[in-house]
């Protein structure tokens, strides 16, 4: 097919999603409104990031459906399949490097007709919606990894790093499983103008601040690097309470429920939760043969209707004629008492590098989540774990796909993994359609608004592409 | 004694040693010309910094002895007692972090009336000598902490980070004490344009870059993160030969002599030589009870009227009753056999976080050298390693003092350390001024030239001090 035919089935398709989109906001769409504030990592504690767009002409657009691409600072090319510096660094290491320290990790934030996203070159981002364009943008000292969270006015992000330092090296060479601290450079907890990006405070910490913060009540809480849990004033920056969690949280961003903190965190290998208000420890559950960072990489997933937490991790280590593999674990966990309900194992496959599991999202009694190790997405029974369906994503990479946690809509599950978009049928499990984009996604989640899908991508990208295009 | 007064006597003092000096060049003054290419580490394989000042206004100037502060990209108060973050992390760390991720490392390079610098912010300054106005500033990817190298008009710089990633870590608790890689964010060797700072070309690596380059006969050296020694073509970037070394070298900037290039690793802790021309290892030497980064982290320095390599190192790591001590052993080998001449060890004291060794200085059959760990300053006979004198270096700081290499000039020796710049008798070891700066000086050394003192510091500024008012 020509590309002007192409241009012009796609041209015909945004009109009719258009179309489709109006009537869905009059009844018949599901998704809710935007959230304000935007307290947790993907917007809801279900991790589904579908919502409606605002009113007004901003989100007449972005209902019609938008498309840009935002570089960020340091941004490379979509079509550099590596990454940066590819040839001296191998095809498992690159992409590894360029998702940790040059790029967006995860998904977005959307609050009205602003995207404020994080970049790892130490930059928070507010752009328009609708234009793509630039708004404002803050420094951070180190790498910004997160959700940035957008409440009363003012945009939370924090910064750190994955490294050790020798010292923590020398520790574990003299046999220490547990108590390492992560993080190497600085590492800090911002709140920004969410207006004009101006800093209002910094928080410093021993220990990295990569995961996303979660806020409730006029508090901002996070747990990080140096193992644990703080909840600071988000007026002033400064701490309600600290609680002490052993152990060290990577990318495991807090999400919040009945008036608990959850976050999981590495030796131990324990998902934990906390009182909203005292910072006590409510409960922390250890699971068997949890390996790597399995619990302290991973963002809890709440499933409201059944009362618990559903927590991914890498599981069950092995290493085979010099070749390692890995499980993927999913686990549920009664939410009050952190009574373990049921665990499924995904199977077994290759070990990827760095980051290993995934984020889970929970809607309607399902869970969907992936497997890195077999790159396969599968849904769940959220009552017994059983396995509804799975299926394999295509396009495979190197370091293994389905990291971040896929969003609902009328139906279809949208992904954002390796270099490409993809649809799934909801119930089936069957792919519908999948979009090139290059490079590489993190553990990123779309974020859709409307008829408008943005996601963030590890070379550099903010992107908004029509849901129509990706379906 | 009023503001006004010692204004008074220090304009005199400056006046009077304006007069010392243009007598001393024309014939006293012992310091050579500032030295083309800039090939090492120091400007000269003795690291002793101190020159004569060009021809010209610019040297007329220098050798009067200016004046100036120029704060690099995120500089910090000199008042700041521990540096950024003081509080978050405490009086032993703060400064560690700061001294490694903020400000400059080690010492500057001065080319004709250029001051050239490195920032561990990510930045390679050009500043104009006598006035301290920045001519260009370029980017790096990660920290610059070397000493920049200057020859056929282009600017060398390496950058890298001090991290190891979680793989690293679970291999040192599997037991692995050899084949670490050092360097967790990006590392590479960058080449500018030394008029306008326009990057020329880019060489990345696995391992970090943190160490000086080494420049002879058209090729530029480096050894890295990764444990490699890798010559490259000054021109292009491209490897003329990359030998594996085995071990990581940290801050151990490599040194040239007799067509070798030498240079430390940690695990295995060797000093190693490698034929400049093939690449091949001419020797490695082990030292017993070497301990931490101590072989890695320090500069060879050059003895050549004894045909011999100084390296300083850290020994004998103990703990007793909880608390950590370290010995600081000073080696002399034989440069063409790597045969050991001779050991002396300059005591036991608390060991110091992060870098706890030093770089010697070599000058007319002595070896000047600092103990971090016993804050002291020592004059080794170069021949029999028989201590000479030895002294305490006032205004202890928690991080250990004496790290950087001292300059001698005219009978005086120059050092900067902790807060403050040191003049001591070269002959006898006694104090003979000190003068209050601020901040931290990291593992700097200062760079005379003419009557002024050019130092570089942790906290992220470029120092021009007249001489005068250091002695």
């Amino acid at each position: 097919m020509p590309v002007s035919s192409r241009r012009l089935l796609y041209s015909i398709a945004v009109a009719a999603a258009a179309v489709a989109f109006v009537s869905a906001d009059a009844g018949a769409e599901s998704a809710p409104p935007l959230p304000v504030p935007w307290a947790v990592y993907g917007g809801n504690v279900a991790h589904d990031s579908s919502f409606g767009a605002p009113a007004g002409p901003s989100g007449d657009a972005l209902r019609r459906g938008v498309s840009w691409r935002f570089p960020e600072a340091n941004a490379i090319p979509l079509g550099v399949p590596l990454g940066k510096d590819g040839a001296a660094l191998g095809p498992r290491s690159a992409p590894v490097k360029t998702t940790q320290f040059l790029g967006s990790a995860v998904g977005v934030t959307v609050v009205g007709s602003v995207v404020y996203a994080e970049s790892d070159s130490g930059y928070v981002y507010a752009l328009d919606a609708v234009t793509g364009r630039q708004l404002w943008r803050a420094h951070t000292d180190n790498a910004a990894m997160g959700d940035p969270i957008v409440a009363g006015g003012r945009v939370f992000a924090g910064s750190g790093d994955t490294g050790f330092s020798f010292s923590q090296v020398l520790r574990a060479q003299g046999g220490a499983k547990t108590g390492l601290v992560r993080g190497l450079s600085w590492a800090a907890v911002y709140a920004f103008d969410a207006k004009t990006g101006k800093e209002l405070w910094r928080y410093g910490t021993k220990g990295e601040d990569m995961s996303s913060e979660c806020y409730a009540h006029n508090t901002l809480y996070f747990a990080n690097g140096d193992g644990h849990m703080y909840a600071l004033d988000p007026a002033t920056g400064k701490p309600k309470w600290i609680t002490d969690i052993g152990g060290f949280d990577s990318m495991s961003s807090c999400n919040i429920f009945h008036h608990k903190v959850y976050a999981g965190f590495t030796d131990p290998n324990d998902l934990v939760a906390v009182d909203e208000t005292s910072g006590a420890i409510a409960w922390r559950t250890s699971f068997p043969n949890v390996a790597n960072t399995g619990m302290g990489d991973n963002s809890p997933t709440i499933d409201a209707a059944d009362n618990q937490v559903i927590q991914v991790s890498v599981a069950d280590a092995r290493k085979t004629g010099g070749k390692a593999s890995v499980d993927t674990a999913v686990l549920a966990v009664n939410a009050d008492t952190g009574k373990i309900q049921w665990k499924r194992l995904l199977g077994r496959g290759d070990s990827p590098p760095a980051y290993k599991a995934s984020v889970a999202m929970v809607r309607n009694g399902i869970v969907y989540v992936s497997s890195p190790s077999t790159s396969r997405l599968s849904a769940l029974d959220a009552k017994t774990g059983n396995v509804l369906w799975s299926s394999t994503i295509p396009h495979p990479s190197v370091p293994g796909l389905g990291r971040g946690a896929v969003t609902y809509r009328d139906g279809t599950l949208y992904q954002s993994t390796g270099a490409w978009l993809y649809a799934w049928d909801a119930k089936t499990g069957k792919l519908r359609h999948d979009l090139y984009i290059g490079g590489r996604f993190g553990i990123a989640n779309p974020v859709i608004v409307g008829g408008t899908l943005f996601v963030t991508n590890s070379w550099g990208w903010v992107i908004a592409e029509p849901l129509a295009a990706v379906r």
